[in-house]
């Protein structure tokens, strides 16, 4: 597959870029910078000892992939998203976006839309959106050589988009896991919150999530 | 410990009066109608063969509590909690309660102060508030014989209370995790929203959920 990964410099993009690219799939990287994109790019082709990872700008990067990976900070959407809306036109599009405010009065602090995924659905309304890869620590993805000790969790409204997506998790060896609607996106969103204070008080870098009973 | 169960007629609230019953402690359930919560109470000493569970109107049940578990639905904290005030100054009070609305347009509903165990504390400033016991389904509870597959995570403003609630965690054989301040209450209470849709989607009733990398 040719994915494109939005904000794909920042580390968990660049992270779901490397073990993509391992496993076979082709990705451009997207920044608003089509020039250290490309440069990132060539660092990780290094890194992961792949041919397979370009870049590009945004708008650019959007109109090449067929899945599009929406990897931004939650306050930079607005500004960013607009432009690719054409290139994401009726495409498998995967927000991981997480809206953390550090060092205020409260860590979780999702849009008044109820979550990250819906304001990505509400600037691409022609996208088939789908929330997942929220919980995969950048430090675990980083570590290339080690298996992803996460589930995926996902929801979206379109069941094919979400099985697109199942699929991408497969390839890096992930469990996926059916959240039901794109409306629960904000409780998904949320465990990040979990996970990053856990992270914080224990002394961890990558602490994740396994549902039990299934 | 003395542990007061408000709401401790409904099923999550039964739960785990049986299983501390078993585990030693001494269990008051509390209703709106006290003699309805001295018929459950007898009930549930037959079920788990103790003689621990005895029942009261809430406010008296939290007025005899050390501990004071509040297990209500989220709609009824505003009608309920008022008068169980004075019965939880100083205490430690758990919030187990979330915030789910079924059959409308999004499941998870946290009201605007951001958790139910946020509006727990607004109405009852003077308890010590710790945020736990969401995710430990019914069903698991109810199943005595059976160990419990699922992490405690709780979080609360004070340090001593939750060491007390981690405690009470531990008499049931959970890992407790300590996600930080109850402003993370909304992200932890959320996680029963993605847990009652895995149930739900993958027709299971005991689904829960374990970090790694702890």
């Amino acid at each position: 597959m040719n994915i494109a990964i939005l904000g794909g410099t920042g580390k968990e993009g660049a992270g779901l870029a490397m073990r993509w690219a391992q496993a076979g799939h082709s990705i451009i990287i997207g920044s608003r910078d089509a020039e250290r994109a490309r440069g990132k790019a060539a660092e990780m082709c290094a890194a992961s000892k792949t041919k397979a990872i370009t870049g590009d700008g945004n708008a650019a990067a959007a109109a090449l992939g067929e899945i599009v990976v929406v990897a931004l900070p939650a306050t930079g959407l607005g500004a960013t998203l607009p432009e690719t809306r054409e290139g994401c036109r009726g495409k498998v599009v995967v927000s991981t976006v997480v809206p953390l405010t550090f060092g205020g009065p409260r860590l979780f602090t999702p849009p008044a839309v109820g979550s990250s995924a819906e304001e990505v659905q509400s600037l691409l309304p022609e996208a088939r959106v789908v929330a997942a890869f929220h919980h995969i620590a950048a430090h675990e993805l980083a570590d290339t050589e080690h298996p992803i000790e996460c589930d995926l969790l996902l929801c979206g409204q379109d069941a094919k988009a979400k099985e697109t997506v199942a699929e991408l998790g497969r390839s890096l060896g992930l469990r996926p896991i059916d959240v039901g609607a794109l409306t629960n996106a904000g409780p998904l969103e949320g465990i990040t919150a979990v996970l990053a204070t856990i992270n914080r008080r224990y002394k961890l870098k990558n602490s994740g999530i396994k549902i039990t009973g299934l």
